[in-house]
């Protein structure tokens, strides 16, 4: 599925990290609430409130979650899971494009 | 209104002039398509294939149309047209965020 239907879309784009990461937020029916967007190639770090998936659409980036000693390489096609209220570490190899999906 | 309703998103990001756009594709019912998006600061130069018109939402962009000889200033909460088969110069003074109608 290339694309999500009957949702809402904010105009207004997220710009986090002086334009390193750049998202849309797209908000569903049953009240929750998706990013599609883009990470430049960057070493970031981003904190988490609710859970999170984050969809690999393009691109390639390495990533540590908080706690682990590991990084882990992810690219198109791939996922991982993020808990609420942590963080994870970011290394954006090549352009990513990404769906985030809030629990 | 600050949001799209109804609406079909396509997950993937457009991404032109080695990033400096990004956008996101809207589809409507209607047939109709916008896209979401941002230009960072830069002067670029865009070729239209349909009549589009360029909401800025925010930051702040100088214009000039193919064939004129002026440049006119636009920010948050104006618009500019632009023809079909036609080009436009862009400078953008302040990140641009925008919402482009396609006809």
């Amino acid at each position: 599925m290339s694309q999500f239907d009957n949702v809402s879309v904010i105009k207004k784009s997220n710009v986090y990290f002086d334009g390193r990461c750049v998202s849309h937020t797209v908000l569903f029916a049953d009240g929750t609430r998706k990013t599609v967007g883009v990470i430049f190639p960057s070493q970031l770090t981003f904190n988490t409130a609710a859970p999170e998936i984050m969809e690999v659409l393009g691109g390639r980036c390495r990533v540590r979650l908080a706690g682990e000693s590991g990084w882990q390489e992810y690219a198109a096609g791939q996922s991982f899971d993020v808990p609420g209220n942590s963080s994870f570490e970011i290394e954006t190899l090549e352009l990513l494009d990404y769906v985030c999906h809030f629990a």
